[in-house]
């Protein structure tokens, strides 16, 4: 008998009700409102948004910001719709971006612990179907925050931390974010590192507007996921933390592709050979890459899934969906997805090519770095 | 008789004595001065060196920013030198950055005009081994920079033009430069993008000093490549300039990489698709890597170049060195440079693994598209 080939989502968001009722009351960005004109309430999340968000609440008749809230981003039945449709047997959810970032500190630790608790009774309902990436309250003390993750690993279906690029404000090369990042490698959880802010609006020039959300999206978001684990690499957090496992989203934003000229940039670099940085026997990208660092196979495209599979392994990479962001526009939210058929095409495809395996892709290899499948 | 495959370098720069003249009499950056404590000249070009130099001037026991101004930049002989060492054919030549960029809007014409004289005349001291790209004094009026263009055309040895990402100041998404990319395509010069400002300081985060250069050269420079040329995609400009040629520095940035998330990002965009942009008859950003672009082959590691090898496929991919950068830092600068042969052992790599062909990267893509030998 040949054993099933589970497929597992691991790249795949909610915002529970509660959440949504947090953002509701914002008046800055993430937040939550309708607008007149437009029956749905919307959900902007970018700072890329900020100007056409003011001018949406100055000219009622001006395009609204943002994207329709529809139940997928808050539903469970619909998450568990989506996932028998797209035929994904076990989904690791994970709170959708900014997560807890944005809360006062006082409430940040109530709030995440409340999240996780949501998170927990989600996975509980559909056992076996589901686990989750719990939510660190990082405006919250240092105490706070590491007491969070005592509460995650008491949650039987938590299988890690979902986390942003900005840390405790500073970034992920912050000596003050170690004792957070060890507590998480001592828990085992693997750290799904998820960008959010992007780039300066400036980069996207005069007429960013009317190119919608692409540049942001498309660019923005894997040039913040490269920059900050390229970050923590010159600051040795992964030597620092060793038994540190991430998983990146979008396949590692751009790391695979530019690892080469990052390494050739430290070799040729006056300030950090002088310090021994750029010396032979450090741990270079690539061994981070195969040793640290898992990815997820968010790129929607062979080209992009083969060089993430090379320069991570085979036995490194996680299908993933990125649900409920990026629906269809015209064949309904019900039917198959483009936007997971292309990630599912570009697996099949650099599984003929020889580079990787489906099977790894599509599920086992989540399957056994999560420990998503209990032992007989 | 088997024809002879050639060696072609097409991303090699140069500074003539005549720029450098301009550099040292400034007081910002790009700058070229001498600081106490310190026999060589140094070169000072990138906004994120701004705070070291404030710095060294006012702590003269500082380490002193930017790099050592070595013969390496300015040197013909040593170019040559370098190209015998290297066992290159042929290069073709260029101004390295910022260019033309910061001049004043008087004397850009005539200072563009004299740089580009003085490249065709090391072209033809070294008849058959050296061309050029020519370079645009873009700050001036529009008469002046079509004026040039008209020069570079009757310049024997031009090839085409090195352009940066700012344009006439708003990027190159900026219809303003429509007519100078029509007058560039109309000569059939190709366009050599190149990148020089990086992104942000901000981006890299409070502890960026101490990595060196790494991040806004490994980082930066792609980024913002990548960032040019989508943003000029999503304006049309490839579509209303059909004969437009681009060849794009250190393999096109990161675009082979982010391709597919760049399309899937149109494709779900609510305002792109309601432009009719999302339309399935568009030409997609691989049609344009495929039809309108080359990449250079600096990416300094085989996982990649085989990305940028099946992007824009094996017959647009072109060698070269980034000459005189990157030199090595313990051998000597007279030996090989291992910035030289990190792109070439990933060529042959790429070869070896049957994607595109070394022969055709290493330079018969450049003789055939740059029209590098005359014929018989």
């Amino acid at each position: 008998m040949v054993p099933k080939n589970f497929v597992v989502d691991v790249h795949t968001h909610m915002y529970p009700p509660s959440y949504i009722k947090i953002l509701e009351t914002r008046s800055t960005i993430p937040i939550v409102r309708s607008f007149p004109h437009s029956s749905e309430r919307r959900l902007i999340l970018l700072e890329s948004e900020v100007e056409s968000l003011e001018k949406a609440l100055k000219d009622p008749s001006t395009r609204p910001p943002g994207r329709p809230l529809s139940s997928q981003y808050t539903s469970l039945d619909q998450k568990i719709r989506f996932m028998d449709v797209h035929k994904i047997d076990i989904s690791v959810i994970s709170l959708a971006n900014p997560w807890l970032d944005f809360l006062d500190a006082d409430d940040a630790g109530a709030i995440g612990a409340s999240v996780n608790e949501e998170f927990s009774n989600m996975c509980r309902q559909h056992h076996g179907r589901l686990f989750f990436f719990g939510t660190l309250p990082l405006t919250a003390p240092l105490e706070t925050i590491l007491a969070s993750i005592k509460q995650l690993r008491d949650l039987k279906y938590c299988r890690g931390i979902i986390l942003g690029t900005s840390g405790l404000g500073k970034g992920l090369d912050d000596p003050a974010l170690l004792p957070i990042l060890e507590a998480v490698a001592a828990a085992q959880f693997t750290i799904f590192l998820h960008p959010h802010y992007g780039l300066p609006n400036e980069v996207w020039g005069p007429r960013a507007e009317e190119y919608g959300h692409v540049l942001p999206l498309a660019l923005g978001f894997p040039m913040e996921t490269t920059i900050a684990v390229a970050r923590m690499y010159l600051a040795g957090v992964f030597d620092k933390v060793p038994e540190l496992r991430m998983l990146l989203a979008h396949s590692g934003g751009t790391l695979p592709f530019l690892a080469g000229r990052i390494e050739s940039c430290i070799l040729h670099d006056g300030l950090l050979s002088g310090k021994g940085k750029g010396a032979k026997s450090r741990r270079t990208i690539w061994d981070v890459l195969r040793e640290q660092v898992y990815l997820d196979a968010v790129i929607y495209s062979e080209v992009g899934l083969k060089a993430a599979t090379e320069a991570s392994g085979g036995d490194r990479l996680m299908f993933g969906t990125d649900h409920p962001f990026f629906p269809p526009l015209v064949t309904g939210e019900e039917g198959l997805w483009e936007s997971v058929s292309l990630n599912a095409d570009a697996v099949a495809k650099t599984n003929e090519a020889g580079v990787g395996s489906a099977a790894a892709t599509m599920g086992m290899n989540a399957i056994r770095v999560l420990n998503l499948v209990e032992q007989a």
